[in-house]
């Protein structure tokens, strides 16, 4: 009994994921990204996104984000994020590293999703000549950290908020996958044809070993981003280690395929709990997570049983568990939990 | 016809590192280096060193070496390093970016190697004050760019001259299990036997994916390395990507026979351009590396047999080829390569 | 009629110290701090401070601040400050840039005073590994942004928290000599007795042309801003620049003379408009600067009268107004100001 | 007897220089740079260099030199510099610092002058993709660390060469007025007509206090430099005590007059020397510096008739001194010396 709901991050990696790793292991290939699979990735992203994109793979979802805002923020620009965004509180000053020392501003909005409104009033005063740090971009997270999902519509608010005072728009795609799987929208539609410059897209989350990529849309901010990403020690000499999960990944909608299963898993847990007033729903559930204020005594419970869950922070002080799922939850697991919640509320 | 000579980080992955890949990315882990691989890694790693070492895996050598310096280097600390040294010239900066914008100092030696009498000589300069930067480091390659090897002898004698300015000595072991392989010491007396603080260990170059690892043999410059691979994006989630290459990659000593093999082709090379008078080596022959000084025509005629190897800049004007050979190099293509050379000479 | 409010830094500069630097710059002198009066300045600090201490002399608070800073947090660490800090608000990034990226944490408190119960309130949370950046330092302003003064028990207060949290005391001292006058403690017992690691110590508000210093008390963090300090382009190569102003600032007790007129200007203000209640003090009076809340028509009309002050903002959305007063500020102008007012309000 | 010969920047101020600050800091003023001396200051670089110039006055050369170079070359760029340059030996790595990390090569060259055909032939190597530092920008030193001049067209030679190969080229013109005083040339016909983008305009070494100006040729690059000097705590709240002493500095041709009076001094040391077989000049004496081999015996009595110059570095092992003159050196100071040396030579 017991499962493992602590993150989509600790699952394992999906089998065809694996098999192109292997294959892609087996023969020889030219070195830093000359090889045949990364440079097929080019047209694979263009495929997806419906454009020339320039496309950066790297390993881990703090390099794509830091990379993508230091080619959006000059090391003395303010980059407008929630302030419980993956950037701002869990990436150990990355963006604040590859920047070069930009100024990373909290906005506040509810469920994890940088309030238009408050992202204007934060806009609306005044300027301070170069006694603050200029405006530069925007970042919001798909999903956000509190499991949320921007519609294309929430993106082009946003977006044009960010054009109107001139500052580059940023999407930390880290759970991409389970956005444009719960919307049905296209991967565009999410992004640059709602007014996103540069995404970071995610994969690592979603069943792969460790591949993340920068996505440009504006190819003339792309120049910096190859060098900053040598700089950085992200160019892997055997690139198609990233290249070719990436291609299986894309292949066959697997990633789709995927993150519906993830979203289906967490939709399943949702309507159990809906049925058991005990437990309370902090967040909206959109995608492939959930958190869940709950007695003591139940968190308890569920930790004997063996599941394995977060606690999470909460403002109002309630024992708050946050559980994502993944390609690999099984319906059993949600079902468990479920019963097993039922003994411990 | 024809083979690949180019370098050992074009050729493929290991079978038993493909295969620990496919193991590890089977089931879950738990994320950010709290699973079984990566702490299984440090009593590897304590036990190949025979003492405590903290250990901090990285897909790249960029990222191990610009981490390792930055440990060991303030950001207004000089490093010394070999005038050709990867860190000094192909790395786009990693050093400088890490560090925080250290200055690297260029030393001269022949083949490859940071001489000592021209690093006493630097260090025999006066300081000065506040208006140049402070010492801090040395960082010499094992193997060099060169191909050569640094024996324990050679090391101590940096390391001696290092110590008594109050410097660190970093190893980048891009190839350090060629120079193990080479010289038959121990990787204790190649390292923190004779001095060095904190290594660079390769293992990409010798079959492995993407895995490389910080060590570091002082404890009290490793507390800052965690912080500094979160904030670089270095540290993966599912971390067991790197652990269980590299727990592979010393498994059974495949990381030995590896680099035994690869320098073997070498010397099997080496051996055979001895007896042709027309093809000069440029440095001598220790490792996996191979430079050599051709007739045009001989470069020509075995490019177009199908050969591959880089064109190396040479001081002296005359034509260079790199040959690199790795675990995959087999005796019949350095034999047909001297083939092809004699039709061509 | 009308008077300059707007800032003490718009003042203009002492006669003492403008004859001091006529002196100085009279003969030659020795290059970058080698000169007498530099020589002279770290014994009378000393002697002001009443034990050893490290002085470094710059142009600028930004510079003092930015250096001080990143003596006491490394590239990856956090420093809590105030929301409306100057190093927060007012530096375009400087504390980010000279400490290579550090993180600075807003703590809320009433009338510009970090609150003790609020940092705890943060230092509370448990840390995050390496997920979010390690605490590493405290800053407070002498005197706050709000015009309020740190006594050595709300100094200390904060201290304690620092030191149980393994945090270093850094205080923003631009109007240290405002506080000194205003509290009579010594500066010993509002600094390092008080558990105070380093000090920014501001004369340019005060009467002086450009002068500041980096006050260290705990000379293991000395060793690093001499280079940081020339590195950042602060070394002046006639240094007695900073020194000749200082050690006139010192003399004959003029700093606290200056800074006890200011006071009493400012005192002398608040009282007049305690009679007035059309104008609301927001902030207590403590310094020499003061936050009024005033109807329209009474902002319009004092500027016409010819006074000059900054609008502030008001999160209540009130008209609020600062009026700072300087060495230079007479008591006709404090009339003149409540005269116009009287006709205004 | 003796006279003071080690630097230029160990001299006094200047009276008038002296007279500007007093009266400047005798009123008060705008803060920020927004005063009357700093408004005027624009207008007045602009007459000079005949053209719009954007003008950022700081207090140090080594802020200049390092703003300017932040200004046109990327974190990951390569910036071309004479080896002995003070960019690359007397700033402690300041240019690392504010650029972010940017990589200085050094290019040799007779004299102290970048030569031509040396940085072609760095130039002449194939960019390495994104392994090395893409080139970014040029800095010659006017007057050289040698004391030699760029004349126009010495300086167009190397622009042709940079805007060739799409680098931006800086002068830090620390004795900027030295060389316009020696050539005759213009200030633009030494600048932006021969193809120079930016300068580091000084003036504390030919008798201001502190005062230098990074002065920009391209409106385009200026954008950045206002934000980069306030987070680098350049930004003077009373900014005229710069732009005053600048003001003064170029009223009436002061600063011409002291620089011909300076280079007078040394070409008389020059002419002196020339008669005397035993003093060997190492460089040519083109501005107000003097490089001389002597033999021991004379550097000891020099030293102990009270004059004072550095030591130097000699490749060659010589013992080699250098002396300075200044706008205070007096005829009889070089006359004093001359006897001295034929004392001792």
């Amino acid at each position: 009994m017991g499962a493992n709901f602590k993150s989509d991050n600790a699952a394992g990696v999906s089998p065809p994921i694996l098999a192109a790793l292997a294959a892609a292991g087996a023969g020889d290939g030219v070195a830093y990204g000359e090889d045949a699979w990364t440079k097929r990735l080019e047209g694979r992203m263009a495929a997806l996104f419906e454009r020339e994109v320039a496309v950066f793979p790297v390993t881990t979802g703090t390099a794509a984000n830091a990379l993508a805002l230091a080619a959006i923020a000059p090391p003395y620009g303010a980059i407008y994020v929630h302030a419980h965004s993956h950037a701002n509180t869990d990436e150990c000053g990355a963006p604040e590293f590859y920047t070069g020392g930009a100024k990373l501003v909290a906005v506040a909005g509810a469920h994890g999703k940088l309030d238009p409104t408050e992202l204007k009033r934060h806009l609306a005063v005044a300027p301070r000549g170069v006694h603050w740090n200029p405006r530069a971009a925007v970042s919001i997270s798909q999903a956000s950290e509190a499991g949320t999902i921007w519609r294309a519509d929430d993106v082009a608010a946003i977006a044009e908020i960010a054009r109107a005072h001139g500052l580059r728009l940023h999407m930390d795609g880290a759970r991409f996958a389970n956005a444009v799987a719960a919307t049905g929208a296209s991967p565009a539609a999410l992004t640059w044809r709602a007014g996103v410059d540069v995404l970071s897209f995610g994969a690592t989350k979603n069943g792969a070993f460790a591949a993340e990529a920068v996505v440009m849309f504006d190819p003339a901010l792309a120049e910096a981003i190859g060098y900053r990403r040598k700089r950085g020690g992200h160019l892997l000499s055997k690139s198609r280690l990233i290249a070719a999960q990436l291609e299986a990944y894309l292949a066959d909608d697997l990633w789709l395929r995927q993150a519906r299963h993830a979203n289906a898993q967490a939709a399943r847990l949702a309507k159990g709990l809906a049925a058991r007033p005990g437990a309370a729903r902090v967040h909206p559930v959109e995608a492939n997570m959930l958190f869940l204020a709950l007695p003591d005594r139940a968190v308890s419970g569920l930790t004997e049983d063996g599941f394995l869950f977060y606690r999470w922070p909460d403002e109002a002080g309630r024992s708050v568990i946050r559980l994502v799922t993944s390609f690999e939850t099984e319906p059993a697991m949600v079902d468990g939990f479920l019963a097993s919640l039922d003994r411990h509320l």
